[in-house]
């Protein structure tokens, strides 16, 4: 016999179709009622499609409407929950570590493409939404392992695709802890939390939502559908099952320790990347897809124990970990942008790393609109290109201090700052970028128009 | 003729000498009035020495005594100011950028060790002074490019050589708008601030200080010294003239682009790091060490105006930018540490990048102790190895996502999590560590005793 | 609409039909009259399909029959040849470069599986054929892009996957020079040939032969068949047009500058790879596999002119030119072979490189012995992993100085040379390789049985 | 104590001094009875310094005549003989593997520059002496870790430092072996060698020559020093005891694992050099300078039998194993050349690697003489940048492959192929190289004048 058998796809998706006519349920919700779909065995390697996080919300046009009118409680659109059990047909337990490798991602056959985007401030907004209010979006074309863009000339990169979401079922014990503790930050004093992220005008949390809710294979009409969807986590945060950590790290070739909370682990992925900066800082901002995994899962029995920390008041207040890839695009010159934690107003914070971030964030964008981008295109760029988000010192008081590495190879001409006076940067050719108006009280400052940048 | 002219030492330091015993004056505050040591033409090599940041007050034993009494404000001792001229002779002006070469940087020939500090949490504290409040410190012999210690076996890395603090003279204007900010600070509500930071009991800002005050060739006696010294920034943070930032790619073969806010560019270095981690969460957390520098100066006129952001009410609010080395240990294989922003004890904070690397330290120092090591030594060790501290994503509301990179192959054992259940894992030969009792009140959580690591 | 158009295919292959059963018409010899297949314009993106280079010869199991008695004639069955034109539907022209960018490569589903094979000493041979003149096969399984044997445990690796043959298609001139050169090769003397060649006993040249070729859409019926079956090029080597150059690093996200001898530029292409080591040196011995490829073309104008160099008697006597992929493996830990001109009889070369790296790679046989493989196992094993051979010193009369690095953390083990008396490689489990009795006169010398290696 | 000991310098070298004024006396043979000049025992880190190869016959000018008549019979001038022994005083024996970790690596303070030249045809020659029969040289500024030349402008790079010989002390036997095979190969009919060799009209093997012999701490006027010189190798070719192999590899932070044979392993090192490419291809190719290395040694007992091969007729025919650093220079793009072996006047050769190395070469050299370049400037570059040879297929009956990496970076412009017809290609500065004219015949094809390159 001259071939092996076809590995199994058991959770295929039609990305013509929406997300309540496809083949298998989706869900958008952590619970950990939602049955698996599907179970596999430790060592088999099987394959999972992914429909993008909006389920299909954003089309393939020069047009940002859709990004700016965006439903948010519909996100994300996972696919599973998948219960895994080892050689002998055993469950994982929790307490166990799920071993996930991503031994392969891509693209579906007619559906090479992908979008960044900008949200609006008033509905969802992103790292930099006080300076960018308004929804705007980039359309990428994925040509094997690049991406470029009609959007944003002058830039081909190579993808880092990746799941950015990918984690365990909760157990009703986490469940409970997530709900109570965001739910909290909403009766916060915002004015006590760092003012830089009240600053943002975007939502503190999102709690439990049942509109919208999708539980896979949990019938709309069913007696428990309406509990469920109450008590179920959105999936927009990272937390201990890891989740939406939108770690760009995660790419072909990595392999992934994941906590068990329940029985089977019922594991659940979706919100495909084909590349991500680190941070994603316009929020909708990897370029973002559907596609598919091929994986392979283990199981270290009691692996919770052995390496994750039981630091604090329960157990279960762990992280995931876990093992980059050899094949992790390889850019060596990089230009760095720092920033520190005094914003750009001027205002000094103490040790936020997150303000620092912005800093080097803004910085970077004023570079780059030199060779003749407007700030839309670079928000976009350095929220989907390769670039590397560091925090470089945490300690000296009051300052943190954070740099973004952007890999000069992804642009067509050199952007190295140049000391010869007589040298003449070239600038891309001018192409506008599909942009929603406002609606909202703009910020008169830092910015009252393009023209500020130039 | 055989030889090229010996690379001028501009600036020699006999690491036997005390501070104020040098060749040439030191300095540890920031201020335009303080006068260049030695000026340079743009495109000549020249040398700079560095003592250690504490000028001398730790020493190679195994007592961690001098560590827990150091006088902070004595930090940090820097080797300049330099001023920067063009082949014609024509110093470089406010709103050019000055670039800075690092060609080389290396140990004094018989000082080839340096030190890594946990500083007490009455006297500096550090990331996680929470979980750290004793004075503890190790030593590095320094084996040309490679660092191992007797205090922590069992590791062994090349170093990323790197001045943990450069940075241009701040102009009068600036200077100001640093005391001020920084002032208003310590003014502040301090439950408005990020309560990670105020959990840490860590000073909150550093202001001016004439005790302890060096203000190069300004004699101690002069009229001028007390009114420098009242006014005088302190040089612990980092600013918008780069100093005391603590990146650690600014290794040898790196570029660094500074704002120039005075005539000359008066740059000024010091703080020689051997190797660091990201963040240098420990605080004395580097690889300590005195030693060289071999640099080259560019001027690009008007570089300001050109590269960096005037975004903000003032045109001085900027930050450096710099190029990578091809030269960076070139590690490929990483364990990856995630945290996000709920701290250790539970409590949900609003996108705060800080507290999640702060979790996926704590993390990751959980995960070695699980080799053998106390939970001291892995906190030391981050601080100084070349691991990587990444803001992964930072728009999921309510979490900020970090992650911790440690390259696997600075252990002389294989760290990965192991699957088969037959596995032992290795752990290494205990040796203590020098560290010191502290007096202040302990935390009782999360950790009573060692034992809770175990 | 949410979708683009699919990716065209132009040239499907189905690897449970033989070759001359598929789609489209396959050539395995290279002719300027073999007609183009489809033709495609640059900056398009189009797929190609190819069969593993012996077309199906070789099967899934545990058996060396099928290499042993393998059919050399028909090798290699080729996709194409395929003319491209420019925006303007303009043919490439000779003396033009086509740019060939190899925007992704991949297995076939239901086929994710490849072999590396030993060639019998009578039947084609290897680098090594002296010292292994047996058949012997290996089964790789393709898990996503990483590779797995059940015939050579305790290794796993990324793949490098690039098709092993890629060119042009000859002019007649050029051609008509191929087969003179070739020719006249067998007339030489072999003793004036390198000697370690001679050793080998494997074919100097393979001639055109009309046994078994396939011509693609020229009919085996036609008039001209059997003239052009005379005249057409073996594609064993690589010669000017590129060809079947196996250059290891030609995988995904690398682009390939090939000079154009006919209108149209009539590219072809096969042997697909998943991985390979530098030399390929069991023959057979990357992992051979069916698959696909996306691309994208573009054309130099008079890019030979240009690029490629005149120098010699012809200016058709040049070679190709690539870019490398930010995608290559990225491994950073080696262990590094040495080898010498002098042969392992101790016979002295004249700094001939093969000799050397030869030497290197048996040096590397013998090592790899010692944690428990056979000397086949590793000879297979660096034909296809991604080890690097280097031609290090080419000066040093007399001897030429190759090395051979191989990239450590491909073993699941610690393959490092230890330097204390305790320590105690582990073994990897005996797994027997399918493998074939070698019916010639087999060489007493150096191995006369499998204890010599242990 | 706040010092660590002086790492002590057992082989202080003073640049300024003739070869025979050193303070250590200096050798440049290979003979087991040339006596250490110092023992260092394991695990303890010492300093040696090398002078450059030819011990200061060349001079930092910008004239060729001094490598025109350079002495070859005085290279290379070696420091040592170093024995070692273990934490106990024993001695390593012969059996034993010696490793030696090159802890740093560097200039001497005042003598930071280097030469890389061409020998003339008919004193030495190079990888293309038919081509390039003319001495010349270019001068290079050692500026920290990267090197520039008056003499070849628009290129700059890292260097990869390293000792271009490093060995331990042959055997008797060994030596005899060395002797005799080298013997016969000048009495081989010239014609049965690899004819590409030939062509070269280079020395085939350099016999041992008493004449310039310097035999350390052997007095020229003893008895035995007549009878050594006589039987001592010369130092040109890399053997089994490592010696001259000029691999760019063994940089800071590698570790050698040398073969042992004879009572304390007596070895040896200098022809430092600053940075190299692959093959050193104009003999005196690399960044050839004076300096100092840092080092450590340590024993593996019996370590020949336990990882070296004994393959073939005596256990002493070995090669060294090395681990490379993770400080390797760091590029990742890279434009490749390409060559197969059929010579540049269309010469059919079998499977010869240097043949087709050498192809690549010439392609490579062509090409960026596209850019402004001399074709000697070019070949130059080649020489000591840290360029890639790699031996790409070697087993495609009758055509080896070889493939010619540069990375890219190192040149100021951008020198890839631009499919644009508009690009034009910045040409760099037109500077004359310190040249020769060739005494001899010269070659009148390929190349007449410098016009048939442009």
């Amino acid at each position: 016999m001259n071939t092996t058998e076809r590995i199994p796809n058991i959770f295929p998706i039609d990305p013509n179709l929406s997300p309540t006519q496809q083949p298998k349920p989706l869900h958008n919700r952590w619970h950990p009622d939602i049955p698996p779909i599907a179970q596999v065995k430790v060592n088999s390697v099987f394959r999972v499609d992914m429909i993008d996080f909006t389920g299909g919300q954003i089309k393939n046009d020069d047009n940002a409407e859709d990004v700016k009118s965006i439903n948010i409680n519909k996100n994300h659109h996972l696919s599973g929950p998948f219960s895994v059990c080892d050689e002998n047909g055993k469950p994982a337990k929790p307490g166990d570590l799920l071993v996930v490798e991503l031994c392969d991602l891509g693209a579906l056959p007619g559906h090479e493409w992908g979008y960044t985007g900008i949200f609006d401030r008033e509905n969802g907004g992103g790292f930099l939404t006080d300076h960018f209010p308004n929804a705007a979006k980039a359309i990428w074309d994925l040509e094997g392992v690049y991406a470029s863009s009609r959007h944003i000339p002058g830039v081909r990169f190579a993808g880092n695709i990746h799941p950015g979401l990918i984690g365990t079922a909760p157990s009703k014990e986490l469940l409970e802890i997530w709900n109570e503790r965001e739910r909290k930050l909403l009766e916060e004093d915002i004015e006590k939390m760092s003012l830089a992220a009240v600053l943002h005008h975007r939502p503190m949390a999102m709690l439990p939502e049942p509109k919208e809710a999708l539980l896979g294979a949990i019938s709309r009409k069913s007696a428990e559908f309406q509990r469920i969807a109450k008590e179920a986590a959105r999936t927009i945060p990272g937390r201990e099952n890891g989740g939406n950590c939108d770690i760009k790290n995660l790419t072909r070739g990595s392999r992934i320790y994941l906590p068990v909370f329940v029985e089977g682990a019922n594991f659940s992925m979706g919100d495909l990347h084909f590349s991500q900066g680190d941070g994603e800082v316009s929020f909708c901002g990897a370029i973002e897809m559907s596609g598919f995994a091929i994986m392979r899962c283990q199981i270290i029995r009691n692996g919770m124990d052995k390496y994750l920390s039981p630091m604090g008041p329960t157990k279960l207040h762990v992280n995931p970990i876990f093992e980059v890839s050899p094949l992790e695009p390889r850019y060596s010159e990089f230009l760095v942008f720092e920033g520190v934690s005094v914003d750009e107003y001027g205002k000094q914070y103490y040790m936020d790393a997150s303000v620092a971030y912005k800093r080097a964030v803004l910085n970077c964008i004023y570079y780059f609109t030199k060779f003749g981008y407007t700030p839309e295109q670079v928000y976009l760029l350095l929220s989907c290109c390769p670039c590397e988000g560091r925090i470089s010192g945490i300690v000296d008081v009051p300052n943190a201090c954070a740099t973004l590495a952007v890999p000069t190879a992804i642009f067509d001409m050199d952007v190295r700052p140049k000391v010869a006076t007589q040298h003449v940067h070239v600038k891309v050719m001018k192409v506008s970028l599909p942009q929603c108006t406002y609606d909202g009280k703009l910020p008169t400052f830092p910015r009252k128009s393009q023209n500020d940048f130039e």
